[in-house]
């Protein structure tokens, strides 16, 4: 039987990802109700210029009263496409005390807050369902939350940001330097104005934060997640990833520690084999592989960005908090009962490509591999290249402890035979 | 408040797949305590043969009677990894009434008897999950069923059989034909010793019937599904492919038609091009791809089959069983509401490569092209290979309905000029 007293929606944002949620909801109402069980509707839209025309949003739903319109009291499910942490943190627990369930797509809100937002959920019985925060459309969270309950997440590597991947991506394919192709990516509109958010790698930092603490069953937040962005990486870069058979993506990596007492999180460009499947991913596509004890390397791949995408994530959401209001239960909330410590950037263990500038002269080599061994970090491969008096050495070294080759580098810097550390970036996928 | 009686788990079955479920149900008793807010116990495991030893299970927990264990009455959830429809079906049935939720990793009896164990389970207010009966480890029902239940899926179209996978990976990087190549399967493990089920496409089909079902919101049987088997699949078929940019999967695809009114089930090998991401999937390995009108293309990628990786989607099922057991509440049944009627294979449209043996004289391609042309099935390119005055004749067709190329390659086969059509193979993934 289907109750026939519709639930009623909140929207909270009216951009590109809300006008597509509030579309699906009026169009596809029918197949809506029927996998919910009952009817729903659009009970009010909250946005800041309520005089621009939003296809398909009816005009009376309209409001810039965001406050009244998640305290009516008759709201069953609110959902959040504002962005940022407020108003959208005050809204949402206003929400929750309301009795509202919240899906939303605020991924800097969740990793700052999500403890305290997912507690408020708790207290009030209400659900907080969030995956579009991560990889857009791409279903990552309820199968690391749900799928994967049974089985042990060891490590989540992946392709997060769009922007990113698809200036790099350019840069690999063309040649292209960093300004270059964000020019292009701006241009085309994966870029925004201000690309900060994206290229110094805060978007991902966020994300990042969210899988790991999914993933590990321990509170991971933002300011725990080691972030570098793509904006140092150089078309030399590139070309050294090339000869040596890889890409270069800026990576989300969260990892459980060889003896499984602690977990990192972090942000940065690598080089990876072009034989792993992350280095085809194109343009803006996200990828995400999860390596777990039983269930081994899975992966999942799609559009990370965009309003519809977006917004199927969203209603997925939806459907699950609509469901579960009916029932009167609740979905599965935050787990963090392994409360592992989140280690710092100097603990993750793995391979680098450091590019010099020596003199080209007899004994740097010997000069730079004591350096090396002083600090315990092992050489893989060196590759020399002389150019009139200059030479330019290429190390990539075997796995190492971050602070032993940051150790390294430090002194490497005060060899006088080295003129200069070009660049270094970490080895993974392999 | 974590509750002190523990969740009672009986297990059927213990081969492979279960004796793993067993060994994480034992060892990773806290984990799974905490996540699901109560501890589990495992109660009973039924076997065939109590006295082989089995690692890591109990002794005193084996039985040979599983309807007794079913029938205790004290259990909260029965894992069935039996497979097979008989006893299954029956032990299943009796759990329902026994009040206990089913976790099932058996895609046969699914895709037969879905409907009416889904019935079962509703009329019990218990669950029914089965994650793993399809590709393995990677989550795929839970993210059709609930990540994209407020979006509109238009195609499933996967690699859904690790051991055809593994047989036509080899066929392509090896250039041996099908006997050579099931046998190295055989001697490795990845073919059963009766390979029928796989290499028919019945595994397969079963999968396809259960995807479709899920992802079109609509009743799809395992006797709705057009399949075909790889066992016709030839070397000079896997050259051909190549020639054509392409490699030969066996693929699973469901799909909408174009209007939205009716669906269709089938398995067959198919050329996809090398530039589709199912080419590279290699060995044993599943992937699918989703389209959807939101999200646009999804793939899952991870391990089909095998104990460790099917265990882990059992106990993801197993551990939503139990929260639902805890919170008094089931998850989202069967949904089958849209019910859109399921076209036979004719009315699918697809692209065709056929390879004709005929005589090499002028004349013979107007024929054979008005031939095609007479059934309305539009010519792509044709390629002509002439030998001591016989020829071979490839033809690729645009998007032609299945029917309309059947009437086509029965009239061919009547004309004096063609000796024989040597293969014909769908194309898709364009």
């Amino acid at each position: 039987m289907m109750r026939t007293r519709p639930l009623k929606v909140a929207l909270l944002g009216c951009g590109v990802v809300g006008t597509e949620v509030a579309r699906i909801i009026t169009t596809h109402a029918d197949d809506l109700a029927a996998r919910i069980g009952a009817p729903i509707e659009l009970a009010g839209v909250a946005v800041r210029r309520p005089n621009r025309v939003r296809a398909g949003v009816p005009a009376e739903l309209l409001t810039t009263d965001a406050t009244a319109l998640v305290k009516r009291g008759d709201i069953d499910v609110v959902i959040e496409v504002i962005g940022g942490i407020e108003p959208a943190r005050s809204l949402i627990t206003s929400a929750f005390e309301h009795g509202a369930s919240v899906v939303s797509a605020n991924k800097a809100l969740l990793a700052a807050e999500g403890t305290v937002l997912h507690a408020a959920a708790v207290e009030h019985h209400v659900d907080l369902y969030y995956e579009a925060a991560v990889a857009g459309a791409i279903p990552l969270i309820r199968p690391l939350r749900e799928s994967l309950a049974g089985d042990k997440v060891n490590r989540v590597l992946g392709i997060v940001n769009g922007t990113t991947n698809f200036i790099l991506d350019k840069m690999d394919s063309t040649g292209a330097g960093y300004s270059e192709a964000l020019d292009e990516a701006t241009a085309l509109g994966y870029a925004e104005a201000d690309p900060t958010a994206d290229v110094e790698g805060f978007d991902a930092a966020a994300k990042a934060a969210i899988l790991a603490g999914i993933a590990f069953h321990t509170r991971v937040r933002f300011d725990d997640v080691h972030r570098e962005g793509i904006t140092e990486v150089t078309a030399t870069d590139i070309a050294s990833a090339k000869q040596m058979g890889c890409t270069v993506k800026l990576l989300a990596i969260c990892e459980r520690s060889a003896d499984g007492k602690s977990v990192t999180a972090r942000v940065h460009p690598a080089m990876i084999p072009l034989s792993h499947p992350l280095a085809s991913v194109r343009e803006a596509y996200n990828a995400v592989f999860v390596e777990s004890s039983a269930a081994g390397s899975l992966m999942f791949y799609g559009p990370g960005a965009g309003g519809a995408p977006t917004a199927s994530a969203v209603l997925g959401d939806l459907v699950a908090a609509c469901r579960n209001k009916l029932a009167e239960t609740t979905g599965p909330g935050e787990s963090a009962y392994a409360q592992l410590p989140v280690s710092p950037m100097g603990d993750v263990v793995t391979r680098y490509h450091i590019s010099l500038d020596v003199e080209d002269k007899p004994g740097v080599l010997a000069q730079v591999a004591t350096v090396f061994a002083e600090h315990q970090v092992s050489i893989d491969t060196v590759r020399q290249k002389g150019k009139d008096g200059d030479a330019a050495l290429v190390v990539v070294t075997h796995r190492a402890p971050d602070a032993a080759l940051a150790a390294t580098v430090e002194a490497l810097r005060k060899l006088d035979t080295v003129r200069g550390v070009a660049s270094i970036m970490r080895v993974e996928g392999e």
